[in-house]
């Protein structure tokens, strides 16, 4: 899934350029490159599939060029995630009616591939012959009010186990309580399922989208699948994969495990995972040449440029400062849930 | 003259385009182009004359195409007033023999053009016939520790009179006594004289420097004066027309007026002139469009910018912004004496 704009980290991401094709870590990758490298340990380049805006078709190509393009699909709107699923797993279903699919946000990152690697390759072995539904579960390291939480009876590491119950984002006690107790895991947003399984499941729970689907079908692999995509697409019903399905379906499973994720959500979550100075200063500097980046009297800053010329910040503290493509910000870390709001075009 | 590079002013001045050729004000004007026009009630364009660098000369004429060619005077390397004054002097006395002249510098700013005007005026009429040096004294509104201080018996408003003694920028104390006492002024750098009587005082006083530019007249206005300049002139004494002429010469003067002038030698003073908004931020989006700026939760800062993209700050107080050519400062305005060595590459 690589339709997203990332607001909250702009401007490093913004709806021209978002953030699954930025090289927000500053290791010459951008975000959809790593996810896709970070899979192919269980999965042919040729296997890959894109769904994403139709104005970022181009530029999904330009940085997966392994994918066959009749699997990069354009939706010509946002419907949200079951519509999207609904559409790569209908057509991936017309192609290889017994796939076993891993669904992934693009923009997310993982540190440590060897244990999602064996997460994964878990809940594809349980999903293979199985109508499971296994939704990958983040052992929490912090309470994070910022993440919906997985609620299961055994947080077992690398064991496919039923859920619960899904959880919305916490309260910052109630996220105390859920560290505390040890059973509650953060949702990543990745799932795996049988093509059979997810199809039959959008059938029976979220019926209106099955239906355009259907409908759509006989247009798939042919001249006229773009245009029909075009004109229907939109019927579908604007609904999360969450509601339609996950907490509608007696089949969700989980597998917890700890590969160091973060959804790279908020630039707090970006600076975590920036090495910092020694007065906890994160600095990137992308680009050919990178911006000469100078510091005076800051702390506890994240600093990110696309530049290549001098950067001279003195006397901030706890702040952001992002320079991209001539857009500036500069904020305070604990106003970040305002930067959305703040880049919004005013009327 | 207009060889300086505005260092204190960086990164809006930067030595490839220094202050006198930027729009600092966002006037839509570069500074240069609003000094030749402050001189247009006294000067015809056909008289103007400047001395700038080598690098400098294709920008002089964009910005001053009514000024001929052989009167850009290209400096091979900077050697303070003194020299840039006598090279203008030799060369302008060569062709007319009994110039008026005002030397001025081309990166200032005069508010009250009707006040500043009247007393160039003064200042010429009393130099047409006479040996008289007139240096122009701004009337002190503040205890200014940034400027150099002319001493006068009689500070009248418009009325040329004999200097007693030029003083060194004060300390803060020195600068309150001089505000309180009246008698002190503001040495502007603005000096009135006839063409024979500065260069019979650089005979007198700088004999080193005249010694060169005697040299190098009968190349002036030939095929051979560049070449001659650019081998010779780096010759001349490195020395400020001050301590050259200024301090030397017993026919000193000056006219005190109060034209609304600054420097504009620092962000602080340039603060100062450009319209605050309620919580006192000064911001200028020069550029075609303009970048739009948006301050959420800023007081007291001054933003500078030539983007035409968005800027959003959030939480500054009492700090400079500017964003120029890619290059970025964010420098808290009581730090910004130290902006020249922040900006400076490091080794």
């Amino acid at each position: 899934m690589a339709g997203g704009i990332g607001s909250r980290l702009w401007p490093l991401s913004t709806p021209e350029m978002p953030k699954q094709f930025i090289d927000v870590l500053g290791t010459g990758k951008s975000l959809i490159r790593l996810t896709m490298e970070r899979f192919l340990p269980v999965c042919k380049p040729e296997h890959f599939w894109v769904v994403t805006s139709e104005r970022y078709v181009a530029t999904v190509k330009e940085h997966l060029p392994e994918v066959p393009d009749e699997q990069i699909l354009a939706e010509p709107e946002p419907r949200n995630t079951a519509p999207c699923i609904a559409y790569a797993s209908w057509k991936i279903r017309a192609k290889y009616p017994d796939a076993n699919i891993v669904v992934t946000p693009s923009d997310a990152l993982v540190l440590d591939h060897e244990v999602f690697t064996d997460a994964i390759s878990k809940a594809l072995a349980a999903t293979e012959n199985s109508d499971a539904i296994v939704t990958v579960g983040i052992t929490p390291t912090r309470p994070e009010t910022g993440y919906g939480y997985i609620h299961t009876a055994e947080p077992t590491p690398g064991k496919v186990v039923k859920v619960l119950e899904f959880k919305e984002k916490p309260d910052r006690a109630t996220a105390e309580k859920y560290l505390a107790d040890g059973a509650y895991l953060w949702n990543a947003g990745i799932f795996v399922w049988n093509v059979r399984t997810i199809t039959s499941e959008l059938r029976a729970h979220a019926p209106q989208i099955a239906g355009v689907m259907d409908a759509l079908a006989p247009s798939f692999y042919t001249d006229r699948e773009a245009a029909e995509v075009r004109t229907h697409f939109a019927e579908c019903e604007k609904i999360s994969i969450d509601y339609a399905v996950m907490e509608k379906s007696p089949h969700i499973h989980t597998v917890a495990c700890n590969p160091r994720w973060s959804d790279l959500g908020s630039w707090g979550a970006l600076k975590e995972h920036i090495p910092a100075d020694a007065d906890g200063n994160a600095v990137v500097a992308v680009g050919p040449g990178g911006s000469d980046v100078r510091l005076f009297d800051c702390s506890g800053c994240i600093v990110h440029t696309d530049g290549t010329r001098t950067v001279v910040l003195q006397g901030l503290k706890d702040s952001i400062v992002s320079l991209r493509n001539g857009n500036l910000l500069i904020c305070k870390l604990s106003e970040e849930q305002h930067i959305k709001e703040y880049s919004t075009p005013r009327n």
